[in-house]
Formats: structure tokens, C-alpha cells, sequence
């Protein structure tokens, strides 16, 4: 059975469990993030994103690769986060008009302090519920949904 | 390999793929629903869900449990659609306390104005990327998770 829209009561099904189940962990994160550290989700993925690259060193756009975000929401997000003094500007080494973001030693705390917790609630709230097998049938079709919708980090 | 967290490489790639993907795929629905109808897609799913209804009205805390948002959260939402005379309040004809949302015809005017784009864009940027084998392991894992995280209606 197919709808006008041509989608499958099947299809729909699993759109609305993509939305909802994301609604509902990413809701579960945050209290943990807050709760445990005063950060909110975006801004503790932005801080493991920097301290999880080679050079300790990320430029908005990279960072915005790696969270799926629009250049222009991390750019927002990279400035309330320069104010609470979680992270700074530095120039770019090979190219002085490229500024790099590093996280400051109190973003670095805030980090530390959540990052067990945190790894815990993944754990709890997802990871858990999910078997190797079907780790791996979720991996490779989230990846080629990102994939297949290139890159946002230049926008 | 497991790192201090006690969470494997494999795990954390499929986590942040979870994150991105929905980023990513957010992105383009929120673009696209703007685009055709001027609803945000908390909106969209808001209408979406009342008229889907048997009775095409629902609580506040059956919103909340459909999106898998708070019902603060929802609350809000409501009450922003509202002055956008999107939906309405109704007083309960069961419970002359409750109050039942429903769609004004401004509201549905406005739905109808995006679903045939909204059902081409959830294909284009999710579904056309799940062979249905993977579809039944997805819809079957994301379900198990909604479960067990259990229902945020009553909060």
C-alpha cells in the first residue's frame, strides 16, 4: 500500500522512528551534558571534534563537517562559546587570513568532567539497545544517507 | 579495541552517525518545509499528527509522545502556532478540564501546500538510501530504543 506521496505505510514508519528516536536521545544527552558538565550538546561535539584531530586544532568549517551542522550555525555556536571562554580563535599557521578554533584549558575541564558520564549515557540510551549485526546494517546506511548528501562545510 | 569509556571505535561511528545523519537530513527537511509551506518541521509534524488522529485532535502529551519531545516543549510550540493561527485549543468534550488541539483551516491549508514536496524530499535525502532489508533492521532497532528510553507524554 502506497500513498498519493508514493511512500509506503512501512516508509513512514521508519522516517518517524528516525525522528523520534533521535527527539528522544538527543533530549536524554542534553540533561546528562547539563547536568554533568553545563554543555549543551553541540558544544561538547565541537569540543571532542577539536581535541580529536590530529593538530588539536579545527577551522569552522571542518568543525561543521563533522557535526553535520551549516557553516553558519557553527560560526554562532563558535561565538557563544568564545564567550564562556570554552574556546578561541587562533590564525592559521599556514595561512594568515584562515583562523583555526583551539578548546581553552576550561573548555578542556568541562569536557573531562562530562566525558565518562556521557560515554555511559550513549551507552544507555542507544548503544546498548543495538547488537553488532545490526551496528553494522545502521553504520553503512546512515553513512551513505550522509554521504549521499555531500559535504556542508563550505556553506 | 575499547577506550576508557568502555565504548568500542565501531560504537562511537555509529553514534555519530546517528547525530550527523540527522543533522544533515534535518537540515533539508527544515529547508524544504520552509520553502513550500513556511512551517518549521516541528510544525509540520505537529499538523501532520493531529489530522492523522482518529478524532483529528489530540492532547498536548500525545503531540509530546508522537514527536518524542517534553511536554514543556510542546507547549510552547503550540502556543507560537497558535498566535500563527495554525491550530486551535478545544475544550475536551470528555473532560471539561482538558483541552484538545485542532488544525484551523489556515493550518491545513498549509500542510497541504507541502506534502507531495515534503513525501519527494524525505525520499530523495532518507528512504531512497534504505533497501528494505535494512528498513525492517532500522524501523526494528529505533523502535527498541523509543521503548526502552519510555514515554516523555506525562513529563
Amino acid at each position: 500500500v502506497v500513498d498519493a506521496t508514493g511512500i509506503s505505510p512501512e516508509e513512514w514508519t521508519l522516517w518517524r522512528a528516525f525522528l523520534r528516536s533521535h527527539a528522544r536521545v538527543s533530549r536524554e544527552i542534553d540533561l546528562q551534558l547539563q547536568r554533568d558538565a553545563g554543555l549543551a550538546q553541540g558544544e561538547y561535539a565541537t569540543i571532542s571534534a577539536i581535541l580529536e584531530s590530529p593538530r588539536r586544532r579545527l577551522r569552522i568549517g571542518e568543525i561543521a563537517e563533522a557535526l553535520g551542522w551549516e557553516k553558519s550555525r557553527v560560526s554562532h555556536l563558535i561565538g557563544r562559546m568564545e564567550q564562556r571562554s570554552l574556546v578561541a580563535r587562533e590564525a592559521c599557521a599556514d595561512d594568515a587570513r584562515a583562523v583555526e578554533i583551539v578548546v581553552t584549558p576550561e573548555g578542556r575541564r568541562k569536557q573531562l568532567a562530562a566525558v565518562r558520564a556521557h560515554a555511559a549515557e550513549v551507552r544507555r540510551v542507544f548503544l546498548d539497545h543495538v547488537s553488532p549485526d545490526e551496528r553494522e546494517v545502521m553504520t553503512r546506511v546512515l553513512r551513505r544517507v550522509i554521504d549521499e548528501l555531500g559535504s556542508t562545510g563550505q556553506r
